[in-house]
């Protein structure tokens, strides 16, 4: 595939964020022109479907800033380096967030919520053999957290009541394997 | 939901890009502290699964800067201003990446790829009723279009070997649509 291939020139930092880090690149094409490319530069992040016994996922409702909305997604979280084995962040995270442990992990693969512009890749794990303890969130993170039927998030990704990216995809995989193991 | 909404106290613009539009706010947290937020505006997309008449989906295959890698993606862009409806917007890109006109679009909701810092939403589509026609791609675009049997996407999927997330969502959408329809 070497005639879709961009080639990086020069590459300039123009803004280091809390949560964000931007760059701007000139690149050369693949018809040797040159071209510009933004990118955001993110350390990675896991998420988890977490199933109990009878079928219900826990999930979370939690107010997302940019929509001005309390969305309906699954637990998740950046890693806390690049370092950080993806496996660890998100046993992290859903205890953190819900309150639950976690007995068995299968990992589900990767996700990059928006590769046109980001590097940012979350790594998605369903959840079973689940025990309840307390949720222990970060000071400036507010999470409601609920249970629900895997079939009943299924039909509302279908009907679009669900918008979160990862959400949509972890659940629908989560439920695909669940069907076929 | 009221205990978990932050009110936006200033907002300060970042930087105004060619794709990204950074914005960094000051926020009241439902505790009563502050916090920043920092996101990125932007005008909306739409992606389209198109599945032929033979229930192949027409893929592409596309260079992105950020993973320096060549992803499977489905087709998708920008919409032209927040203004244009979103049924057009999957229509002309599906025509100019691949070439491709669609008798049928069936609505398969939004996605937000990453509701914590962006508000952009993708509205997906599976087009069906497929004429091929001539690809006509942007300047700095450079795009390989494939035939790829639905059943085989999905695998792909549940393996991880297809990390874009709309792809992913969309595609497992479609399958799942067109199982039940």
């Amino acid at each position: 595939m070497d005639n879709l291939t961009e080639k990086k020139i020069s590459s300039t930092h123009i803004y280091e964020g809390i949560i964000l880090d931007l760059y701007c690149d000139d690149v050369l094409l693949p018809n040797g022109n040159t071209s510009k490319r933004e990118y955001i530069k993110h350390v990675g992040a896991a998420c988890v479907v977490p199933v109990d016994n009878d079928g219900n996922v826990i999930i979370e409702k939690q107010f997302r800033y940019p929509f001005s909305a309390v969305l309906t997604e699954i637990p998740a979280g950046k890693l806390d380096s690049k370092k950080e084995p993806h496996l660890e962040a998100a046993l992290r995270e859903l205890k953190e967030e819900t309150g639950y442990s976690a007995e068995n992990m299968v990992y589900l693969g990767e996700y990059y919520p928006t590769c046109a512009y980001s590097d940012e890749v979350i790594h998605m794990y369903l959840a079973t053999g689940l025990t309840q303890g307390a949720q222990k969130l970060d000071d400036d993170e507010f999470v409601g957290v609920e249970k629900v039927p895997l079939e009943t998030l299924v039909d509302e990704i279908m009907k679009g009541n669900i918008k979160d990216g990862k959400t949509q995809t972890a659940i629908l995989k989560a439920y695909l394997y669940l069907k076929n193991n």
